[in-house]
């Protein structure tokens, strides 16, 4: 076998060793590179394919670790980390102890920011780039971001300051016209206007030149000159929302032509103002599945290289979430179902095509979402805003504020909840009980079986009055082991038990059970109560197992601190119950990646561990 | 005394029977009336007497409450408040039992939606505005923000997604050129520009007539024909960030010329997709001390009508932790300072002066604002970043995912955290401890004194590493009764007792010794902890006064679902201590507007209610 250009790089400084047709080759192994590995440990494929030219050109033209690339979300950093003596553990992608499918600070010092969540590239890149010039040092800070973050307001918020300051800034738009779907709304518009103009670095950087020439000097005539500059640009050149926000547009360009890359990342080292590079890419390039359905590989379970099909892990809850949907909402004309640039990850698609005016993609606009949903409550509508756990917490203060304060009919369900797996620790869904459930007005509930989701959803939207969330963990569930029908506030008495009671509720459901096997084995009895309705708490029931076993214990999803076992440890304090008490939950700390089974018992969070714990704690 | 206009206005209808000269009269009654009750009153005035014309000229056309209005941020709806039916009432207001400052559902139903935190108005009526297309109703919603307001985030995600939608929508923009201080950012100074255009209404309209005649296909040629359209407005018109996002502008407007504005409403009802209408003001129009010092003005107490002069009301916690951080900034100058539209209010005022190099006004952008501190911290410098507390869980996704998984050393000072007062709910910041002790490597503390507030700080810039919050009330410390040293994650034994352990923190600290108090008179004898360390909890020293005691009171100033409280109960249930417990903290409940004593009593945490409580419990 031939040697590899890809073989010859175990540092960026490699990369700046080889020619134009090298790096050009070097592109082509890369590709390949990440179908192969991506094909076995699954990941974001579509996305980093599309960067492969950026992200060579950059680390061409810049000099890590001094100069810092964003990545903005992070997950468009595969080729970035095999570029950066990461290609060997490139192997362990996403798995348990492997190297993470985001850029993190702690794996190398090339990774300069830890990101996962959208948009927020530029305010960490405009810190960087400030504390650099406060230093007085010298280098560059970039932040690399597709389309779909600029429907992030953080970006706005971001861009409104530093377009003002003058602080020296490189924004690289990687306009691939996608976000995690198509991408939605006027920004994108907007840059398909852009991406249509026929106006190209060069001529623009023509008339700049020909209008730096005409002199301007410190008087009222002089204002009439620039004023008179102001007017030929915008003849000449079509002006941008980034001029708008005080930003230099260089753009459009061929996020695929190394060499037209290479000129312009040069020609933005010399700026001393901010700069955005506005870059033409296709998702999935090079890959022919990926390329003609971009959005299946956007983030994608392991697949057949040859034929790029994945196997179909059976029905999960997002499927059974949107089933149910559209099933209530035949009935129900007052539903609306809004989300954040997810409408196949949270099961909206059927919904999206059957109810296309009651449908809204909103783009990865968490903030505007709720806020929306509650103008639509507040008219009489229903809405209905599945997030992701560790993305609804982007809304934390709407959902006060705008829902909660207000006491409106909003119905949240919560996808992803509990611990996911691959995607780490910026993606766990862990907070979500601590984050929700000091809000007022708020309830809280949680299905263990796919048919208390159907009977929740139904309840929350048809019955229910005020903010409702439901939280449901990500993948398929489990056996149907919880027959009783689904009464908001009630808790279910899932086994018969004397020594111990274990409350628990949502996936942890299924835990309890085998717990229960385990300690059967070891002759400990024990008691399973699950609580669908997390909030309000089933105090009853609490109390009850508590002056039956005289030991309470609670497993669940989330953290430790302010999760469901606190709620009971203050009512057990308060009934003044003398009995004992344990509590089962995530650490005080980051979670990794790794596989859900993996995460559970490297928390102690696995039947074994809790069990163990259990009889320690009965001698 | 003459009749006034204002006395015969019970309802908006009876707006619309006054002619120009009349209603141009009315607006002076209703300036006079905001000086004379607002100073007694105290509030937002120099914003309220900067939209009197527009809210008149709004009444005068739209048709309330078929029609909906959104009053951005809501402390500029005094006016509206004054015009529908509320103007007796407004004698009360923000005073307990009173009227509120911010629009409210449950007050009146002439307001649309709840508000008080900035940059929600365009979401919130777009959610109303398409519920009404889905109901095929007729009417208009109408958002009135100020030029502030956009430099929030979610007014971007708001606009992206209306200004493609074609949904009838009409933007107010009250660009007074200022938020709360003087506005910044780029956005603010596209619209000076706007500001300073020679472009007004008429001509525009005359402009987009003329190609409006211009027919247009459907063809190839169309297409030709509308670039070139867009050509001639390109030159004739300046274009604007709006245009670029979507919607219809139409400005600048006199926003204190009632024909004009009564003009300009009449032609955005007819438009059939988003308009914005951007109309300048003067915030403090028509009362000198409010014209020449709008900041002071904008949130302001009880002041003399003749002079504009408050009564000092002796230093505050924000004066102190402004004081501090100069003198510290001296000694380290890795030190900056972020502050989100407060310079003032969060006593960062000589801060800026100093040293105005570090210091960074970045708009109300708290996303932003805490992602930036992030980047700055993560390049070695130590960001300083005061908000309000109900301001900073605007930011908890970026508190969480951007500084606290990556462990960055950021402080968090966090200025009226417990019930703030007059402003009401969606002010109280009772939800800090709940929505920070859940985030991994998170410390937050609180001070009881100003020389804690002063220790703690050093502490935090100085010695501490990882994310640091520092929480401490609105308006001046109590007594200096903790005299010891500030030790992290040490407690503090404020007084000797051998019946009950009151645990407690920050402002409560002097609560539990006014309690102690009146227990003793009582016969009972009561040991008072002081926190200054909330997280990590000081285990030893809550174990140990259960023990000694047996008996563990927590008082505190936030919610009592995720407060300090409860992790004191969980950590007492898990060491398996047999002891009494009680919570004394803020409900599950909106906790409406009122002073501070006020507002303790409703919700049993004064004094008496306390000591009542612990008296029965103890029987």
């Amino acid at each position: 076998m031939a040697v590899k250009y890809l073989d010859l790089i175990n540092s960026p400084a490699d990369v700046k060793k080889l020619n134009i047709d090298e790096l050009n080759r070097l592109c082509g192994e890369i590709r390949e590179e990440l179908v192969d590995v991506v094909s076995q440990t699954g990941g974001h494929l579509a996305s980093n394919l599309g960067v492969v030219e950026l992200t060579v050109a950059m680390h061409a033209v810049f000099d890590l670790p001094k100069d810092k690339i964003i990545f903005d979300v992070g997950h468009q950093s595969y080729v970035h980390k095999m570029l950066t003596g990461r290609r060997e553990k490139f192997k362990t992608l996403r798995k348990f102890g492997g190297i993470s499918g985001f850029p993190k600070r702690s794996e190398s010092e090339y990774d300069a920011f830890n990101t996962g969540h959208s948009s927020t590239s530029i305010s960490a890149a405009l810190g960087m780039a400030r504390a650099r010039d406060l230093a007085k040092e010298d280098c560059h800070v970039i932040a690399l971001f597709g389309d779909g973050a600029l429907t992030g307001g953080m970006m706005y918020e971001a861009m409104n300051d530093a377009g003002h300051s003058k602080t020296p800034l490189i924004l690289v738009l990687n306009d691939n016209a996608m976000s995690i779907s198509k991408n939605v709304g006027a920004v994108a518009k907007h840059l398909r206007s852009l991406r249509m103009s026929p106006i190209y670095v060069k001529s623009k950087h023509a008339v700049e030149d020909f209008l730096a020439r005409v002199p301007v000097g410190g008087n009222t005539a002089s204002r009439f000159i620039k004023s008179v500059k102001r007017s030929v640009r915008r003849v000449v050149l079509p002006t941008t929302l980034f001029d708008d926000l005080g930003f230099n547009y260089i753009g459009p360009v061929d996020g695929h032509n190394l060499q037209e890359l290479i000129t312009v990342f040069e020609r933005a080292k010399e700026e001393r103002k901010p700069v955005i590079i506005h870059a033409l890419t296709k998702k999935g390039k090079g890959y022919a599945p990926a390329e003609s359905n971009p959005s299946k590989f956007h983030g994608i379970s392991a697949f057949d290289k040859k034929t790029g099909e994945t196997t179909d892990s059976g029905e999960t809850y997002s499927d059974r979430f949107g089933k149910t949907l559209v099933k209530l909402a035949e009935e129900n004309d007052k539903i609306v179902a809004i989300t954040g640039a997810m409408p196949i990850g949270t099961g909206l698609s059927e919904f999206a095509v059957k109810f296309k005016r009651r449908f809204f993609d909103i783009g990865i606009a968490e903030q505007h979402g709720v806020t929306l949903s509650a103008g639509f409550a507040s008219a009489g509508y229903i809405p209905v805003i599945p997030l992701y756990s560790s993305f609804l917490q982007r809304a934390y203060d709407q959902t006060l504020h705008d829902v909660c304060l207000q006491n409106l009919h909003v119905v949240f369900p919560i996808d992803r909840a509990g611990v996911v797996g691959a995607d780490g620790e910026t993606h766990q869904g862990l907070y979500d009980i601590s984050y929700l459930s000091h809000m007022p007005n708020m309830t809280i509930l949680s299905p263990s079986t796919f048919t208390e989701l159907e009977e929740m959803l139904d309840y929350a939207i048809n019955r229910h009055t005020g903010p409702v969330a439901i939280r449901y963990p990500r993948g398929s569930a489990q056996a149907e082991s919880v027959s009783a029908h689904f009464e908001p506030e009630r808790s279910v008495q899932v086994a018969e038990g004397r020594d111990v009671s274990i409350i628990t509720s949502g996936r942890m459901v299924k835990r309890a059970e085998e717990v229960r096997g385990l300690l059967e084995k070891d002759g400990v009895s024990c008691e399973i109560i699950a609580m669908p309705t997390i909030k309000p708490l089933d105090k009853a029931a609490a109390v009850k197992a508590a002056m039956k076993t005289g030991r309470v214990a609670v497993i669940e999803d989330n953290v430790k601190i302010g999760g469901l076992g606190q709620m009971i440890a203050e009512l057990l304090m308060e009934k003044d119950l003398n009995c004992k008490f344990k509590h089962f939950a995530f650490p005080d700390a980051p979670v990794p990646h790794g596989s859900t089974d993996e995460l559970d018992k490297l928390c102690g969070l696995d039947a074994e561990s809790i069990c163990a714990e259990v009889i320690k704690w009965l001698k």
